[in-house]
């Protein structure tokens, strides 16, 4: 069992997946700093592990922050991991959990501040996992017994604390006595889709088959695929999803093909102060994401780039949100309001 | 300018595109066998480029055939060049040319047969680059000026004998004093977009922006691109289009957005014989493709991998086939055979 994120002995030790899968390198954070580069560099990325770094990342920081002047060294704590990446909301959502306990402890001695933000750090971890197991609990029925799913970059374990959203969803069918077996694109850049989701379904002995992006369309067409899933950085309040470049792509040849188009991500995943995805900031990545790959030049030197991390699939491509609370249909206006008001 | 293929002292000499853009350079096939390693190990690709190779392949078997049996060592030198790759019409196209030559020639001295090969395999590659520069010429209407155009892989000079299809439609709508520039699809997982457009557009002093496959979708959403132009391997009798694989979901994107999604091919690649695109072999290539960026491996080992090297848009999603004879709009059953019967 692959371990995403841990609190180990005063740090956080994330496995660096920027090497996965030629390398299993498991690397150990001392500081906040340290937290939020290997969140900036995608060492972590996936919005829920990006919420449980982030949430460790404050504690880390807090950790070591000195007595003196606590409320400014937390302030800045928040501030430079709320500034590592823009798109998933988690982030925002875990240093704002991360915050409010901090203004709760404000005043006690220093020594229980540390030690229940550390907690609050770790429970923000265990959650992950038990939100990933419901929401695959929740999905499973969606996902038909011999059935091929596609899948876009990686909402697996290794984006989550454990289990996955999307890929939750399946281990949940396979773990329910389906048989399902997954096509997974290999979403470029960053080949999140080759190098994480085979890599960790390969362990699981799901049936995997690797499709470049521009494949997609073409198995779409051809019947073979039963659904799509796909997890999630940020939801509107309309159902409008951002995900990894290359969501709406799929999702438009789902709708096309009268193929599901099922995305799986916890509640901490809606920003229903957003009424629609328009306004969800995208990321621009460095060029150097495309023009390369594994430092290898697979471009002439001086190429333009154009790479947003991130699009918007407008929720009527959309044809069910699968949260741990439950599974929201449309039109979402209302059954993410409802499923985001209720309780677990 | 560069030299996509060429007949040079009783030799075919080609760039090897597999190398570019990181090396250029140019390699001589002294045998038919090794014109066949080229064209199936895609030192030369693209169809209207395969036409000419193959035609020149066929040249250089009867070049160097002993003048016992020659019929029986011709059918061979063609059946083999014909197993090569079996998509591309043109390459078909080109081998039957030259067949039904030889058949006109049979019982001359094998010198005049081996002269009036050579000068037909000539023709057809300098056929080739006047019916890009007509097909160019045809489409440039269709570029708006200070307009970005999409385009998938490479339908470039590279493609083709030289000036390009897709590309050449850009190249005469920039002579005609147009400002066009151009979004390129990398392509995975040969990359023709990022290694040879891109590279061959740099040459020409187009600005091009390159991209990832699956950002496609987000930047014809966003209404940046006035139109897409694709190559084509072989279309049929009803507008269907087997190209590069991911032309359907650029196709089906671009329709979804309202964008014109345009075909620039020759007369050469149409393939009445087949009513509908459904009965085009599409070719698989070699999973290592997709696993491995040169050389690099992107995946775990053991990994599964479809690799479809082309795929069908149905032709309801082909604005206009940009031919050299004239633009065919639907219906294409009626508009491409009036073209392919007309003069040109």
């Amino acid at each position: 069992m692959v371990e995403t994120i841990q609190w180990i002995d005063d740090s956080v030790v994330l496995i660096d997946q920027t090497r996965l899968p030629l390398e299993e390198k498991y690397i150990a954070c001392h500081s906040y700093l340290e937290v939020a580069a290997a969140i900036r560099e995608m060492v972590i990325r996936g919005a829920p592990a990006i919420g449980v770094a982030a949430a460790m990342g404050v504690a880390l920081g807090v950790l070591r922050a000195n007595e003196e002047n606590l409320d400014a060294q937390v302030n800045t704590i928040c501030d430079t991991l709320a500034k590592t990446r823009p798109t998933a909301v988690n982030l925002f959502w875990a240093i704002e959990r991360m915050r409010r306990l901090y203004q709760r402890l404000r005043g006690k001695p220093i020594a229980e501040i540390r030690k229940w933000m550390i907690e609050e750090a770790r429970l923000v971890r265990e959650e992950d996992i038990a939100i990933c197991r419901a929401i695959g609990h929740n999905g499973a029925a969606l996902v038909p017994d011999h059935s091929t799913v596609l899948t876009h970059c990686n909402a697996g374990a290794l984006a989550t604390a454990g289990y996955g959203t999307a890929l939750g969803v399946i281990r949940a069918a396979v773990e329910a006595g389906k048989q399902v077996s997954v096509f997974a694109d290999e979403t470029r850049p960053f080949l999140q889709g080759a190098r994480l989701t085979v890599w960790e379904l390969q362990q699981d002995g799901i049936p995997t088959t690797l499709i470049t992006d521009n494949m997609a369309g073409h198995f779409l067409k051809s019947g073979r695929i039963a659904c799509v899933l796909v997890g999630a950085d940020r939801i509107a309040a309309n159902g409008d999803v951002a995900n990894k470049v290359g969501t709406y792509t799929v999702a438009v040849l789902a709708k096309e093909n009268a193929v599901p188009f099922f995305v799986a991500a916890p509640i901490s995943t809606l920003d229903l102060t957003l009424a629609s995805g328009e306004r969800i900031p995208i990321e621009q990545r460095a060029a150097a994401e495309v023009t390369h790959v594994f430092g290898r030049a697979v471009a002439p030197a001086g190429t333009t780039v154009e790479n947003p991390a991130f699009d918007v699939t407008p929720a009527q491509y959309v044809t069910a949100i699968i949260t741990e609370k439950g599974v929201a249909h449309p039109p979402y206006e209302e059954s993410l309001r409802l499923l985001a008001g209720s309780r677990l």
